[in-house]
Formats: structure tokens, C-alpha cells, sequence
């Protein structure tokens, strides 16, 4: 479709497996290293993560899209992965999925140079790769020369390739010469091929990079590239113009033949939603039946996937908790690539990644996945490249609080909500009722360089008045209504969203919360860390600093002290 | 040593295994499920790698204090494990581990009973589970009737129990006949043994429960136990008894004949600290050298390997960063399971829920655990264990924010400060100096019930004039010096842990943030999110509310505004 290349720091070990790559004339190579999207270290494990959404989305549009004449949509994913990245169980949880997804067209490189920061992996890695992945379903290949076995490695490629139903991994036995420039790295030193002659964990001297060079040949200053190297790559440039021609070129005769295809395939490609999508998402009155916003979720996913053609996701086996089943669509699967229910296992930490990939894959995308929400826990580290990496996954989270039934404190999340509330470019929405949940869509699906999470509840919750998809201010208590009766004037305020009021013009922030009002009482069920912001010194903010409890929702909430009386007390205790 | 029990949710499967164990004849079992310790749900994968740091515990004190002629330590830890488990990427980490550490006495029963809440495990889960368990070294055994081969199941852990260099997986093949009674769970329904013949999502009624009950030949009230059901079991009582009074015995010969290591073997079982330990800690003055308290860190492990015998911890692959290791100590491996450095490879997630095992086995062991701060994303779930179980790990987490060079914003801590400050039972501490930091180590020590987090700075730090290990008041600023040139009268206070001063009487918190000074600032190379309790609504909290950048330390703080200058300037305005 593109190419889409992100360079590894490792860059002797990953130039020479892109060149290798490039040089098979691959149409288009989808390109991802132990590094994340920002251009520096990445956390370990999510670009193999990564590299299976890229995957998915491939096989899912092509399954989609591509008619017996056109075959529009046809590339591999490629990625390096080192030690570190077999290690983190992320990797295991993606990798599995992607055996089990028989992405053929996923080939992952395993950069197996024994060293890991603390010194030889034997230390604390000792399993035997190969049969794992054996297990995970993978086709695996074992390269036995990295370093100068090019043919080796180009002969891996071309078995990868001709592997349709399962990924590959090649197991590239490779001795470092890697230099770090870091002062607390490592640096290895070999004065001739695969003997390792010295080992330090000190900074390189000007003395030792001299030998290093010396040792391997390499007699140019810092940062030039000689000319046979630049030739050697320089050719890749007009060869790329000519394949994206090419595809331009296939894809006009794509667009003739198959209209009705080709916008849907171009919407996912450019990311441009159809005018007035927005009005598909289902509106509420106050007489509308009380519901779990999770139930009110799912009718806004089954709304939006009929105007969304790049909307896809699941649920870490809880689609039928977290409410997220599309209806008109079966399940996402090697033999059904073109569904779009995933089913991701439970695997939280790989979903969200995957998720990742799925949405960096093609900016027409909208990724969705979900679990409880407390077990965001789980798959923060993938969030957080989400908001780093300025990927607008949709992270539905239900049970949202500690009104969840009897699980219990693991399954009841406290702190949850402040936590996302303090990471940034993350939009933490916590939307009460029907058309704040649509609202949240609206918002979590325009934002595609900022993820969303959405909490929402298990419990019934009732339609109020004064809500909107529009609006962001709306009155949600029954606290409110005693205190009126005692002719007190008070104003209730949903905070759907902290992010998003911070973002409004004081003005309209004076409006909502006016600075004169200094008695003020905050109520949520969960930690009430960060509140002292809105409510200020003089207020009171009501919620829960303590690990839940295995009860009813109602009588939990009760004995927690989360109710209206509870709220008229600490009122009154302000004016 | 002690019998610990842990009941679990799945209770047919678990009390099935768990009397087949008891029958075994076994001295002590360790006895784990896919439940937490809090007698709820944990969550999945949680439990195996607890198991692992049960049987870590064991591993290490057997080879420290038995004796040729009296194995005072020995016992096996029994864990079930679900498919669930199986698939969160936490259970490969801590099974990487027990395979590279050759923990024979671990045997776990795999309930492979191809069911999940989303339905059957076909749906997301089809890898081999057996070849990878093969490739992380283990031994695996397979019991295909797992419903009613119980001689199947004893012959498998006599087998289990023969293999002595390598941990167990007893993969069971069961037909699941589970009930859950929350109306959100499926049940299922077999009419006879192994065959499957309704299965639904729905909530049983009266009538299925009576099939059921039928089906299984099953006719006593809910909650009865059967005569000979309890004569089964109960025989457990006495032989109980006798087992622990025959350990009683053999320890007190083995207190006779080897004194001293029973002091220390009894201090680790007991969680007694001998009298005066805190007086190891290393103390500073302003004269000390600036340094870095990841390096205090280390003085005072260091110091502290020598007082407490059931110190031992490490890091995930970055002990020379986190500046973790115990000089007088070799690595914890295979064959020298007597060390104490332990190596977790970069497998953060099950190092946390390693060291909550660790913890979990004996009162007297101290588990620490290190990455870089930014990671604890990766382990957080552990974390919340720790909590939520009062397991006493502590977390050593250096690169404590953007001062940490050029790996730029996946490296650098923005929100976690904050994430955890709103943790409940979790000692947050973020020491400035030496003094502070020893003081740290003896907060975290002395609580054994609640976990801490130290963050850690890579930079040096001076040592500041007012601070001391017992104390919690202090100064540590440079603006503060600006501001008394220019007559201001000003207050600088380090906030080691916002729970510990929450702790504190009012009078204390009232001295150190006298509630008619409004005129406050904050300031931390963090989020802001919740600085607002301490600066109240008149203050300024200076900080950073958006991902970090690459640059060395001095550059990016300048460049984020965490200056002496910009906070003179937010003084200022406030005056």
C-alpha cells in the first residue's frame, strides 16, 4: 500500500536485514524495530506487538478489498526484534495471536546476539525460542551466520515468503559489535569476526573506538557514508517512486472497476469519515430507559461501524461484560480476515499494542479494545505509547468502579481514573449516561492522534436532563434536589472528561464553575487523588482511598459512604 | 515449613487436585490457584508467577540451611493455572524463569478444560501449549482424563515429584462442569461425563441447577457436605498436626546443633528484625559528595544485606543502571540458589509478582525489585498485588523523571509519581539526599505490609543541611536563597511521601504547611496532577503536563521550565 519504514537504533544489525529486505524486491515493506514510533528506544516488546496489528490490518483489508484481477492490498510486515523483546511477555501474548491469526505475511527477525544489558543472556534467559515459537505456531528458521551470512538471510526471506499460513520467525545467530554512546551502556568490542576479544560495561574512549574501527575496517571520520554505500542504497529511491506508481497506477484501475470498494478502501487509507457520520450515533431523553452505559456503549459501536469501515476491535475475552460484539459482523480469524470482531484472548498487554499497529497501520483505522477497566493495569505500557505515539485507539473499559458485584477489590479499580487523568495527551472519558456516551464516541472518534479511554458502568444508570452529544456541561444528582428543597441553590456537573474542560476558554470554565463558589463537593467512586483541583481548599471531595470490597453495588456504595446523604452532610458542612 | 492453603473459586477443580496432593503424603505444600490472596478472583496469571517466587523462596533457604543430616527446608508449591493464565504474557515471563532456574520442586496443574468466558478457547487460543512449556524447560506430563483419572493424576505427580532439575507442568484435560452463579458468567451443562450437550450464557435457573445437580448424581442440599465426603478430608486434620509437630521437632534439633543458622532461619520465618538493624543505615552530612540517590540506593542495600537475612532482589536487566546488586553476594541461579542477587531478565511484570511470592512465603523476606521508574507501566498489575495482599516489596525505581539523557520520552516518568500516590497502601517515596534516602529504605523495611516505591534519581543530588533518616521535614532548594535576598521569608519542604504526611497529626502538617501561608509553590520534574492539595487554590504547581523530550538533564529542564528562575517567578506572583 505504502512503505512505511521506522529506523532502529540498532542500526548495523537493522540496516542489514532492511537492505536485505529492500533488495527482494518487496512491493511494499511495512518496517518496525525494537524501536517505537517517536524515533527513540522503545519499550521492549511493543514493536513486535506492533508488527502483528500491522499484520492484522493487512490481512483484513486484503481480505476486504482485493477482487481475482486487483489485488490491491498486498505487503509483509517486517520487524526486528532482540532478547529484550522475546523476554517481555507481550511478546508471547502478540505472537501467539499471531499464530493463531496464521499471519503469513508477518516475518519477524530475531536478533539472537546472546547480550542483554546485565551482561550474556545465559544469566536469565535460557529457554529454548525455536520450540516455543514452534508452539505459538510460528514457521521458524534458523540463520546460523548473521553477520555475514547474506545469503543465509536472503534465503530465510524467500522461505518466509512461500510460508502463507503461519508467521516466520528467522533466529539470526549474530555476535555483537555494538557500540553504544551512552555512558551507563555497555559496550562490546571483537577484533575479528565472532570472537568476542573484550567486554566492558564502561564508556568507549577515543582510544577504543579507534581500535574498533581499526578492527573492523572501517577507516572514515563520524557520520560519512562512502559512496559505494551510498550507491548501494541510493538505487531504492527511484525503485520505491517506480513501485508507488506502480500501486498508483492499479489502484486507478481499482477505482474504475470497483467504486463503491475504493472509497470505503480510500476513506481507511486517507482517514477522511464521510460527512455527517456523527449523526448515526443514537440520541436519549430523560424518558429513556435507565441503562449501563456499557449496553449504551454497544449500541454506539453497532451504530458507528455502519459509517465507520475502518472500526474493528474486541475484547480480551470479555465481549460479552464489556459489551462489545458487532452484530452484523462474525469473528476476525485466519480463515475470516475480512470480520471485524477480534478476539483477542486474554491478553490485554498484546491487544492494546496490537491495537497500536492496527491504528498506525492506516489513519482511516478506529481500533477498538476492551477489558475491565481495572485492568488497564494490564496494558498501561501500551496506553502509554497510544498517547505517545498518537495512536487514537478507543479503550472501552467497563465496571468502572467499585459497583461491580462481588469480584471483589482486584476487580474494582480506585486509582484507575486519577492515574489517566495525569498521563498526558490521553482523553480519560467518563461519560453518566446515554448521550454523554454517544458524545464520548463522537469525541474518542475525532480524535485520531489522541486515544481515548471510555469507564463506564455495569450499573443502570438513569437519562438526565440537560445532556447532550454536544454539550460537555450536564446535571447528574440526587444529592442536588435535597439541598434545593432546602432552598439552597446548587449546581451539579458531570466532569465527563478533565482533559477536555481543561481545553475551554476560562470564560466558559468561570461559567461552569464559578470562582466564587468556594463550597464545593466532589463525589466519585474512586480515588478522590487530583480533586482538590476542582473543588479547591475550602471544598470537599468525597470518594474512596481504600481498596474496594466483595458486596452488591448498592450496599457497597452504602458503606463506603458514597450517597446522597451523605453528600447533603458535606455540603452542608461548607455553607 | 507451614502449610499454606489458598482455596480456590473453581472449587471442583481445585479441592480435586488439592486432595490428590494432601494424599500424596506430601511434609508441606505451598498451595496456589489462579485466586488471589484476598480470597477473591485474582487477576489471571498472577498466581502462577507468585508460585514461582514461592518456589524461589524455598530453592534459596533449602540451600542455605540444610544440613546433611536434617533437611529442615523442603516442600513442594502445588499451583493451578487456567487457560486464562496460560495466556496473559506474565505466566511465560515467571515460567521463563522457573524453567532457567530449574525450580524442581514447582509443579503446576494446567486445567485445560478449552473453555473461556468468550466461549471456547478455539476462538483465540490454539497455540501448543505443551511444546512451549518444553521450550522453557520444563517437564510436561499429560492427563487426558482429568475428570475422573485420578490414578492418571497420582501417577503424574510422583512422576512430577521424581524430576528434580526441572519444574512441572501437569497439563490435565478436564470437560469442564462449572457453575458461576453471577449473572454476567455462562455456565455449562453436561448430562454425562465428558459430554458436552448444553452450553449457554445466560444465567442457570432453578430447573438447570436441578438437571445439573441430577446429571452429576448430586442429591444433597446446597452447602452440605456429605458424611463421607467429610471423613475423606478430615483425616487431613490429625496428619496435619502430626507433620507440623514433626518439623517442631526436627527444628529444634537442628537449633541445637547449628545455632546460629537457626537464628537466622527463625528470623526470616518469624519476620523479627534483630534489635538495633536500622543502625547499619549509612548517614550523610552536607559535606558528604553529591550523588545520585540510585548510588545512595546501592550504599544502602549494601548495608543493609548484612542485618537482614532475608534480604535478596535484583533487577530486569538493568542492575548496573538501577545500582542493585549485593557485593557480597553472587547471582541466584540454578545451581547457586544460596546468592542473592536475583536476575529477572526484562520481565518486569513477573519480577513484581516473583517478589510478591518471595514475600508472600515468609515474613522475614525482604524482596526488592528494580527498573526504570517509567516500566513500573509494565508491572503495575503486580504492583497492585502487592497492595492489595500486603506483600512489603520493595520497588527500586531509579530515572526518576526527564533528567535521565537521551532516550527521550519512553524513558522518561511524567504521570507515575502521581499514579501511585493514588494507590491505596502504597508508601510513594521519592527521597532528595542521602539522609532521606537511608530513610526511605527504613520506612520500607519496617513495612511489611505495604509495599514501597522508591523513585531514584540518575543525577548526583547534594546532600542538603536539616535532613536526617528519622525525620521528615527538610530543605532542599536554591530558589529559596533568591527569594531571602530579597527579604522574602520562605520555606522550602521536601515531600518524601504524601502518605506519610498524610499520616502525621494535625499539628505536625500544620507546622510544616502553616494553612495562612497562600503563597505556595510546588514544583517536581512530573505531572502536576494533584499538587493542587498542597498548594491549595491561591498556589502554583510548577511541573510537566506533557511527555518528555531526548536531551541530557540540564537542557531539558531548562527547556521545560524546572528552573530556580521560574519558580522565583511563580513566587513572586503569588506574593
Amino acid at each position: 500500500m505504502r512503505i512505511c519504514t521506522i529506523a532502529s537504533r540498532f542500526s548495523r544489525i537493522a540496516l542489514r536485514f532492511w537492505k536485505l529486505i529492500c533488495d527482494s524486491g518487496d512491493r511494499v515493506a511495512i518496517f518496525i524495530s525494537r524501536c517505537d514510533f517517536v524515533g527513540h528506544f522503545g519499550p521492549l516488546g511493543q514493536g513486535i506487538a506492533n508488527a502483528v496489528g500491522l499484520a492484522l490490518g493487512e490481512k483484513h483489508l486484503a481480505a476486504r478489498f482485493n477482487k481475482p484481477d486487483n489485488e490491491i492490498v498486498d505487503h509483509y510486515t517486517y520487524c526486528i526484534l532482540g532478547d529484550g523483546c522475546q523476554m517481555e511477555g507481550i511478546s508471547n501474548e502478540a505472537c501467539s495471536l499471531a499464530g493463531h491469526w496464521g499471519l503469513g505475511k508477518l516475518i519477524a527477525f530475531y536478533d539472537d546476539n546472546h547480550i542483554s544489558i546485565d551482561g550474556d543472556t545465559e544469566i536469565a534467559f535460557t529457554e529454548n525460542v525455536d520450540t516455543r515459537f514452534e508452539g505459538l505456531g510460528w514457521h521458524v528458521i534458523w540463520v546460523k551466520n548473521g553477520n555475514t551470512g547474506y545469503d543465509e538471510i536472503r534465503a530465510a526471506i524467500k522461505e518466509a515468503k512461500a510460508v502463507n499460513d503461519k508467521p516466520t520467525l528467522i533466529k539470526v545467530r549474530s555476535f555483537p559489535y555494538i557500540l553504544f554512546g551512552n555512558d551507563n551502556h555497555h559496550w562490546l568490542w571483537v577484533s575479528e569476526q565472532g570472537k568476542l576479544v573484550q567486554r566492558t560495561w564502561k564508556c568507549m574512549g577515543a582510544k577504543e573506538v579507534d581500535a574498533t574501527r581499526k578492527n573492523l575496517g572501517w577507516p572514515y571520520e563520524p557520520f560519512h557514508v562512502p559512496e559505494d554505500v551510498k550507491g548501494h542504497w541510493s538505487h531504492h529511491v527511484p525503485q520505491g517512486a517506480a513501485l508507488e506508481a506502480e500501486w498508483n497506477a492499479k489502484f486507478a484501475e481499482y477505482e474504475q472497476k470497483y467504486k463503491e470498494e475504493a472509497a470505503e478502501l480510500k476513506s481507511i487509507i486517507t482517514g477522511e469519515l464521510s460527512a455527517g457520520w456523527e449523526k448515526t450515533l443514537p440520541t436519549y431523553t430523560p424518558d429513556s430507559p435507565a441503562d449501563a452505559t456499557r449496553n449504551l456503549s454497544q449500541q454506539n459501536l453497532n451504530a458507528l461501524v455502519k459509517v465507520l469501515p475502518g472500526l474493528l476491535g474486541g475484547s480480551a475475552d470479555l465481549a460479552s461484560s464489556n459489551m462489545t460484539l458487532l452484530k452484523m459482523y462474525g469473528d476476525f480469524q485466519k480463515d475470516t480476515p475480512e470480520e471485524r470482531n477480534v478476539r483477542f484472548g486474554v491478553r490485554e498487554h498484546g491487544m492494546g499494542a496490537i491495537c497500536n499497529g492496527i491504528a498506525l497501520h492506516s489513519p482511516g483505522f478506529v481500533p477498538y479494545c476492551a477489558t475491565f477497566f481495572v485492568f488497564t493495569d494490564y496494558m498501561r505500557a501500551a496506553i502509554r505509547i497510544s498517547a505517545l505515539c498518537e495512536a487514537g485507539v478507543i479503550y472501552v473499559m467497563t465496571h468502572d468502579s467499585i459497583g461491580l458485584g462481588e469480584d471483589g477489590p482486584t476487580h474494582q479499580p480506585i486509582e484507575h481514573l486519577a492515574s489517566f487523568r495525569a498521563m498526558p495527551n490521553l482523553l480519560m472519558l467518563r461519560p453518566a449516561d446515554g448521550n454523554e456516551t454517544a458524545g464520548a464516541y463522537m469525541v474518542a472518534v475525532l480524535n485520531r492522534k489522541r486515544p481515548s479511554i471510555l469507564a463506564l458502568s455495569r450499573q443502570k444508570l438513569p437519562n438526565l436532563p440537560g445532556t447532550s452529544i454536544e454539550g460537555v456541561e450536564k446535571i447528574a444528582a440526587k444529592a442536588a434536589d435535597e439541598l434545593k428543597k432546602e432552598g439552597k441553590t446548587v449546581r451539579v456537573v458531570s466532569f465527563v472528561s478533565w482533559e477536555l474542560f481543561e481545553e475551554q476558554s476560562d470564560a466558559y470554565k468561570e461559567s461552569v464553575l464559578p470562582s466564587f463558589v468556594t463550597a464545593r463537593v466532589s463525589i466519585e467512586a474512586a480515588s478522590t487523588f487530583g480533586w482538590q483541583k476542582i473543588v479547591g481548599s475550602k471544598g470537599k471531595a468525597i470518594g474512596i482511598d481504600r481498596f474496594g470490597a466483595s458486596a452488591p453495588a448498592g450496599k457497597i456504595y452504602k458503606e463506603f459512604g458514597l450517597t446522597p446523604e451523605a453528600v447533603v452532610a458535606a455540603a452542608k458542612e461548607l455553607f
